[in-house]
């Protein structure tokens, strides 16, 4: 599978972990940190820390699994390890595991010694075909997602499909929503043989067109000023109920369980506002509702949930902004959505 | 006064009130964010006030006046006053104050939903001559200075010798350590001009003169990779001895007095290692020692203080790395210099 070049960087889709080796030998580094959780710990780190072991200088910063952990107080703890270790400008971050690591290692690389060189490792299907590309880094304060954070390019990105074998089939599931929302914005034939896979464990060549589309997205517009704004797609509503989600559910909801939510909401509201046809509206909420467990959402909830989009940082001037489809594979950005039509939404998906 | 041009952002010298509010009229932003600690709040804010108020649309966020505001607590008080206030991407950050509010403010803006517009307004000597130029941000972590951080660009830069005439000496003459620094580096002229002048309140020209020096630096060496170094000059002792003091001393030493004994240790270094002659030696040591008062160097605090140079950011593989000067006025970069020289020219400077 080729390599895709992005903006500044190389992503590897196979031998993944040769090419890790090949690149930290090529770079002078003084030392390397590789930052983890307990979960990737267990099954990907020791592949790796065994290819790097001839080099004798590499440490291991492992935080607790979870959004939860996302947070400024983890920031401040690696980079206080960093200190104590007496890492240098001239070190590296190697991130190692899904969105968490890789967006917080990111932020913590981008902003320690004003910034050190990093390299992504992402081993759930969400950090590959969503964190690896595009140079977001950041963590959340106060339940507000990603508040905190830098545009960050990675010096590399090295994932394999084999990384995927040991996830449960519940994170599979979130990674994949942003594949179909990638079909969905720009590739009706990409969503179409999406529809038609078996998703339990997506192929190699899923996933590199995946993150195609995020890479050729992203190196046209780096800093969110218009067509990247596509991405958004189920976003502006799916990241306010996945805020509420995690502040208020034991089993809270996944990433991409959220953004399914906010994809049927928001085909709802494209099918009133830009003109999705109603075939298209009845095909995304049949193919997400038979992927995804269906969540209640109540009707008191609902201002709550207008408050976290108007905190939303894609949002201006009080406004809720939703990038909205014209048809499948045709997006439309910037639709101001009152919080009347909003509700509306909600209570279409309510009642499915 | 010529404006002069950074990077990317013009500096203004003159009518600098003015000019802020016909930036700030021009620019499209939904909200003014003030930063701004206690001291400046009582002199220069009032005057800013009044001349915004017009627009209707401006908060103030003050911190306690000091160097032991300037860590990640504070910013994430900052953060989250702008989360309340429902600061938008398109708010402005407007930092007003000495170098901990411009490098704090910078970093919290260049963070703040991965990025929001800030402009400088400094009111020391220091800040104006120093931190208005370069896009270093940054915050102290766990005692060791600016470890936190980014390089990002303020949008403008607005500054006034007028703002200066309520400061302390004391605060006068920490600022005028750098003007020095700028003359010793690389402009002969300049440092004879400074050491002939009444330095109470040095005249716009020398500000200007100094923040020219340094804007050429850095255009040509945005990133530190090379002759930016030369601004390093007097920073790899003098850092060290201002942390130690911060730690140690109820009336710790600003930051251009330490960089005062850095320069003349560094002095010290140069005529043994690069060649400046006894007499430029002689000249630097009888210049810095009359304006600037004697502290107390303990040969037991010299392990900490090399300690604290081993974590220095500019240091690498656990070297210490000085900008030397060859005579005044020239420079030379990288001389790594042993810890058995470094604590001799420690015992020069104790024994003047």
């Amino acid at each position: 599978m080729q390599t895709i070049q992005s903006d500044s960087y190389p992503i590897f889709f196979e031998n993944s972990i040769q090419e890790l080796v090949k690149f930290v030998e090529r770079g002078n580094y003084s030392r390397l940190f590789i930052l983890t959780d307990e979960n990737t710990g267990e099954f990907c780190l020791p592949a790796i820390q065994t290819a790097l072991a001839h080099l004798d200088k590499t440490d291991i910063i492992e935080v607790n699994a979870g959004e939860e952990s996302k947070n400024i107080d983890f920031c401040v703890g690696i980079w206080k390890m960093l200190i104590d270790f007496g890492a240098d400008r001239k070190a590296l971050m190697i991130n190692v595991g899904g969105g968490v690591i890789t967006d917080m290692g990111g932020f913590v690389a981008s902003t320690y010694k004003r910034g050190i060189d990093f390299v992504q490792v992402p081993t759930t299907l969400s950090a590959q075909v969503d964190a690896s590309v595009g140079g977001k880094t950041g963590v959340d304060l106060d339940g507000v997602k990603n508040i905190i954070g830098t545009f960050t390019q990675p010096k590399a990105v090295f994932m394999d499909v084999d990384f995927l074998k040991t996830l449960p089939p519940r994170q599979i599931l979130s990674g994949l929503a942003e594949m179909l929302k990638h079909g969905l914005i720009v590739d009706s034939a990409y969503w179409d043989d999406l529809k038609n896979s078996d998703l339990t464990l997506p192929s190699v060549e899923l996933v590199h067109r995946s993150v195609e589309i995020k890479n050729e997205v992203v190196i046209e517009d780096p800093h969110e000023k218009g067509i990247r704004k596509a991405l958004n797609l189920g976003h502006t509503i799916g990241h306010a109920v996945e805020t509420y989600s995690l502040m208020n559910d034991d089993n809270h909801l996944t990433h991409g369980e959220a953004i399914a939510i906010g994809m049927i909401c928001e085909a709802w509201l494209a099918n009133k506002k830009t003109g999705l046809p109603d075939a298209d509206l009845q095909e995304i909420t049949d193919v997400l509702s038979s992927l995804y467990p269906h969540y209640q959402l109540k009707e008191e909830t609902f201002d709550i949930l207008l408050q976290h989009m108007q905190n939303d940082k894609k949002n201006e001037n009080g406004n809720i902004n939703c990038t909205l489809l014209t048809r499948i594979g045709q997006y439309s950005i910037d639709n101001v959505c009152t919080p009347a039509e909003i509700c509306d939404s909600l209570r279409y998906y309510a009642a499915l």
